[in-house]
């Protein structure tokens, strides 16, 4: 178990990622470094208004604490009380176009001790896709891509995380999933600290090959104030679905975590209305049926 | 106790209430009856776009259930899990001007039952204000119509009221009280039933001497792009508390109640921005400093 190989790729990938997506927008993201009286703290790396990204960030935290919340792991709650490390990137992006989806990622690493027992450790991540427009193209890429990331470790994986991801991202009180998904994984800490070490690497460094070939597709197409509504509105979910249920937010509210840093994920114009339903012939339509359901998207 | 007599109290309070608004705003607000299937239904009253109110509500429901959600009742746990029926006025009404408070009222009432034993009946409820610049003459007519509705059951309620509304409207992960408070009570049941429903009555009764005068003074302001956008800027304060913190919220989604009635207290139109923070000498600094803290608004 070596936490600081773990926190020197996470610091890496974040690197990466924002050296690409501030070349894509061509807007720099600002640097926002910040530090938690309680222990740790992060690096926060912002885009708003940008040529490409309404709203979007790129953080790494590393934080400690006394008492690990509940929401930190989901199917171990007799670890919840323990003191505990836990390190992580996590990024949302809003582009402003409609036709471009909004993306998520994460990867996290949790360490539970407690006085002189053997520490407990796990990771956990994931990324999902949540378009306002659909395009089978975009959803069997990112799909297929995500299958790629999990292949090197068993073919039973990308089927279990992609049906954990389905369960994970969806918003009850809607009845509908946020998005077409992807990938989401917890509590990963077998057959052994290399081993699942790797399997998240491939995770993280298939970000980039899955999202940026469906961002440049789809962020040079033409919309209008139609498009732009429906994308203010959709994004209402979004905002419904992280305030709600999302772990990783609650996680981060609860343990006194840095607002700014974990509100990033909401989107920068969100729009309410009363008991909208899109016409039933209109693209709109077409995404709730299609697209916002649970689908094998690599099914020939 | 007689929920017959409270359900006709709600329905007719409901009625003067929207008939009150319609006339302000001049737009006769959209009525959209509802039936749950596990039991119970409601009455929405909805207003989106209209002249004075850009989205707002006032909600008659009457629910029962199997289970009574944790939510309901913050200070007795040991009622979760009875039977319940619920039945309320709910409204949250998002004026258009900046210069326009916000406001939500709300009044409950359940009754727990389990098997043969005596049934568990309590009231709950309030009103607060969600000022987006700050007059001090509102906040002192809004709290002092609120002592007037409690004075007749005791000179300690609106203190004790006062102060449970600024504890509950409270936005731990920003540090932030949600507006300038007002009156907040909950667990309702002593020293009989037709005293508490006197009580829930006169604050009911209290609801449109608080507001329409505040509304009436504000709505006519010219107001810019700049306080448009910095209420934009607010209202994600609004949603931030209700999707995390609100138990009317939580009870309601967790019951299985009905998403867009609940949700109906969403702003129209909300803007999430990185770190933002105002100008120092400005009036939305004021807003800040002078009004978003627990404040005594009838000292002399």
């Amino acid at each position: 178990m070596n936490p600081i190989a773990v926190n020197n790729y996470l610091v890496s990938l974040q690197n990466r990622i924002v050296a690409e997506l501030e070349r894509v927008d061509g807007r720099a993201f600002y640097r926002d470094p910040w530090i938690r009286s309680e222990g740790g703290g992060g690096e926060s790396r912002i885009v708003e208004d940008g040529a490409v990204f309404e709203r979007g960030g790129v953080n790494f935290s590393k934080v400690s604490g006394q008492q690990l919340p509940p929401s930190a792991s989901a199917s171990r709650p007799e670890l919840a009380g323990r003191a505990f490390e836990a390190m992580g990137v996590s990024l949302v992006l809003h582009p402003r176009n409609p036709f471009a989806p909004t993306v998520h990622m994460n990867i996290r690493f949790l360490i539970a001790t407690k006085g002189q027992s053997e520490p407990i450790w796990w990771f956990g991540g994931g990324m999902d896709l949540t378009p306002y427009y659909g395009f089978e193209e975009d959803a069997r890429h990112f799909h297929s891509t995500c299958r790629d990331a999990l292949e090197p470790f068993g073919a039973d994986r990308y089927p279990r995380y992609k049906r954990w991801c389905d369960e994970y991202f969806f918003i009850r009180h809607r009845g509908e999933p946020r998005g077409i998904g992807g990938i989401f994984f917890d509590d990963l800490n077998e057959p052994g600290f290399e081993s699942c070490f790797d399997l998240v690497r491939s995770v993280g460094d298939h970000f980039l090959p899955a999202y940026l070939p469906i961002l440049e597709r789809r962020r040079i197409l033409p919309y209008g104030e139609g498009e732009r509504d429906f994308q203010a509105y959709r994004r209402g979910r979004y905002v419904e679905f992280n305030l709600v249920y999302d772990r990783g937010t609650l996680f981060g509210l609860q343990s006194g975590g840095r607002t700014e840093s974990i509100l990033m994920s909401l989107p920068p114009l969100v729009k309410w209305r009363y008991d909208w339903k899109p016409d039933p012939s209109s693209e709109e339509a077409r995404l709730y049926r299609e697209f916002l359901r649970p689908r094998d998207w690599l099914a020939d």
